[in-house]
């Protein structure tokens, strides 16, 4: 009974495990079933399809990266401070990863958005919110700087928000391209340049 | 005979049109040769693996890109209006996929580079040496730009060079995971932000 009151979480681990390095499409029921230690007749007792899985390995990464994202971005300091603290974590995660399993994985929500977008509508919906999402709390974090007036206040919008965005995820990519986490080291000053700060 | 000779050249053709939307990993070896219309027993004559055809795909893509970047970048305009010219073709170019197709597909060498950086060495090596040329391509029209005096000497490096091609792929998946071509129009203008131009 222990086992099956937690086989639907092992299925989300091993899941999530496995397309942080190898994406979607290469992924089988089968290898994620013997992954989790799941029977593969149960897989469809949890999720109607690898795609329904995959909305859910999403969720649950975005919470746990929203929690992260909200704890840099909380606190006393200027706004600028906190928004270096995130990009600066996301440096680390990448610089982590590569130290742990001997490769830049890159970004979960990047890979996924790349790979599936034209593919798998369901996955497609859930990360262009958590992309607008994300866009919407630099956006915030630039209003704060530029109120502080650290920023000009005709930077501190949308469009520059989604560009800082855009250069975390190409960053990313080269990183992950060279297996180079060093290369996350450029994103705060090009930042900069994006703020005009 | 006809057939035979240029069963190659359809396979790289089929697989490049097939793998710019759907990726690698989802590609088998029969759904390359049916859309060929080339045995499935004669593809190992021609490619030793889906990865050495993945390769010459890549070669093959990305020396019609380097024709359409040397055509962008050459002339006798300024140095700044020549990279306008470049980066607005690559906006084209999703604008464009968008009409045909009904969907932004986004880069075919990023695409490639996030989903198999991980698991593909050759693919991943060679898809490194063109994210390199890139860079060098841009890099030297900065070079230019500076002696012109529209860019800052100190941004005339590799480094910002760097940061401009993470900026379009930035775009690019944001583009693609919004299924909408409009998001590069913001490209140039912040282009320039990283050019401190």
């Amino acid at each position: 009974m222990g086992r099956t009151s937690t086989a639907r979480e092992r299925l989300l681990e091993a899941t999530g495990d496995l397309m942080r390095s190898r994406g979607y499409s290469s992924l089988g029921v089968a290898e994620i079933c013997a992954r989790a230690d799941v029977k593969k007749g149960s897989f469809y007792h949890f999720f109607e399809s690898k795609q329904a899985l995959t909305v859910e390995v999403v969720d649950a990464y975005w919470r746990g990266e929203l929690a992260c994202w909200n704890g840099a971005l909380a606190g006393p300091e200027p706004a600028l401070e906190r928004l270096r603290r995130l990009l600066d974590g996301m440096a680390d995660v990448q610089r982590r990863t590569k130290e742990t399993s001997g490769t830049v994985d890159g970004c979960l929500l990047g890979n996924l958005a790349l790979e599936l977008s034209t593919q798998e509508p369901g996955v497609r919906a859930r990360l262009e919110e958590i992309f607008d999402e994300q866009i919407a709390l630099v956006a915030g974090v630039l209003a704060e700087a530029a109120a502080e007036g650290a920023v000009p206040a005709d930077r501190a919008t949308h469009a520059t928000a989604r560009a800082v965005i855009a250069q975390v995820e190409g960053m990313v990519l080269l990183a992950k391209l060279k297996n180079d986490p060093t290369v996350m080291d450029d994103l705060w000053p090009h930042a900069l340049m994006l703020l005009g700060a």
